[in-house]
């Protein structure tokens, strides 16, 4: 059978379903952001990997190899973020074709460096190999969070508020200026556009702050775009969610943008991926304390989780519909 | 500069030195089989990662979907052998080139499960993405070590007996009988030799009995070939070592083959990669252990661990040459 016959989260389901799992030891398996290792310790061990490949998550004409080396460990240390960890220690695998030079993967370390050293994640070990066709970059990351502060994104209640960090939809406003070839230096909100797509910043102090203050009932990195997130957490979690389009602010770059490209920049709060956001659901009688902490994070309310099953979409014109899932699908 | 140029291992010693490290909590960083990160608990924790890729370690012509997925398991459960640990759970990546069925992908897991089972080490977790070109796997596993357990290359003495698990030659045997379509089923012999190179077995029951018993003062797995992996046991002792050639026996088996294929089948126990044996050095005085223990488990003595650098091979006749580090270079 073609693999796009069963789509990708078809195959996961697949494999999930004849892996050898060991559940004595494993708390969270296949289908989470990150695997959770069970310690009898006060802290679990969190254990994630995540793959860059050329012409299919990134693209040489526009990333530099700095830029590309902090884009792949964000990723990973978004994974971590979304588990409310903090990170242990990373191994970086490359593979490498011909024309890349040994300045490019020093050029990689360096922008990997940047978040190693902020978040305390040493590089510590990985692998290299040739590759006929196209570099690609797979980094795995060893975590660890408090018993006390694992939130995943299965234990969502209905009636659960749903928010979001970060201004939506402008990592997808820059990757569009890019692929455009307008990263254009006269126009200035761009470059900041495109920066929030060539080096996002993984939010692990922010999912900290917000379990210690907020102690959400689940949580998720938005990777794939809000849509598909909040699909993620009502499957998961076994309940549906509606969702409010006016209440996510466009922001005025991601306008601009917008207008820039002749393209309507709605759907990209809704489908664009990376963003290496946060999204969580919390009781609705914490939204006092939501408003207090949203004076130091950008937080965004974006709907309500339900305990009918299918994600809603409450239209700017108060139309309803059933969601697109969005975000991307490799097969 | 080109790759080439410095090569893998220089490259790795170039990466070594330009990325964020923290030695209070790792023990083992890059350069070793595998990372070790300090525990404050009984136990080191052990992070490895190895890959697998179309064209560069393996054909599709001669290896099964199933077969694959075993070898890429092994791979880094060799890893964990070589530090005397034992696997938490692993994680899988894959990248899927389009004409990769459904059926060949649970093929592959089919195979990883074999081994996961064998040696409790579930599998929780990974990355599936399309790849343009060529089917890739990286596996990430965690482990775990006893402090008192925890057997590395960089702690051999001057005047260790060097020993090694294992028919030396037979996985090198095996890949040059695939390699010339000579997996003839009239040849009984063949069939094990080429199942040796397709489905090696980790050695991690034995490292831990090698452990226990005799305590090496050093221990790595041979994955490049013995030659390779005893210049990395000097380099990182910073000693040196000599290898009599006439005390590694050639296995009645491996020479058959070199028969069939009209080769001098005596270099394979040097210099042929991938046999996922142990190697490890000893202090003098533990002989006699070592002979009782080579009843249960297949031991090879063959050099001797040295003050002055270099590694010198003690020939057949006699004669003593600085020997070729071999082992396979993807720079």
């Amino acid at each position: 059978m073609e693999l796009k016959k069963v789509g990708e989260f078809g195959l996961i389901e697949l494999i999930k379903k004849k892996v050898f799992k060991c559940t004595n030891k494993i708390i969270v398996t296949i289908g989470d952001d990150a695997a959770i290792v069970k310690s009898f310790s006060g802290k679990h061990l969190i254990l994630t990997t995540d793959t860059l490949l050329e012409k299919v998550h990134f693209d040489l004409s526009y990333f530099s190899f700095r830029d590309l080396g902090h884009r792949a460990l964000a990723a990973n240390l978004s994974d971590i973020a979304a588990m409310g960890g903090l990170p242990i220690t990373a191994l970086v695998t490359l593979g490498l074709p011909s024309y890349v030079s040994v300045e490019n993967v020093l050029e990689l370390y360096a922008g990997m460096n940047l978040l190693a050293k902020k978040f305390n994640c040493p590089i510590s070990g990985g692998d290299i190999t040739s590759s006929p066709k196209g570099l690609f970059i797979t980094i795995a990351v060893l975590g660890e969070v408090e018993r006390n502060f694992l939130t995943l994104r299965s234990k969502a209640k209905a009636g659960d508020l749903i928010c979001a960090t970060g201004e939506l939809g402008e990592v997808h406003a820059g990757l569009e200026l890019l692929q455009k070839g307008k990263k254009n230096k006269r126009i200035k909100f761009s470059k900041s556009l495109v920066q929030k797509h060539l080096t996002p910043q993984p939010k692990i102090f922010e999912a900290r702050e917000i379990i210690k203050k907020l102690k959400p009932n689940s949580m998720i990195d938005i990777s794939d775009g809000l849509a598909s997130e909040v699909s993620h957490i009502t499957q998961a979690s076994k309940l549906g969610a509606i969702i409010y389009e006016s209440e996510i602010p466009l922001s005025p770059k991601a306008r601009q943008a917008g207008k820039i490209l002749n393209k309507n920049p709605l759907p990209w709060r809704l489908y664009g991926g990376e963003e290496y956001e946060l999204l969580f659901t919390i009781p609705k009688s914490k939204v006092k304390r939501l408003i207090k902490l949203s004076k130091r994070i950008k937080l965004t309310l974006v709907g309500e989780m339900k305990k009918e099953r299918g994600v809603f979409l409450v239209k700017q014109d108060g139309k309803k519909e059933r969601i697109k899932r969005g975000g991307f699908r490799h097969f």
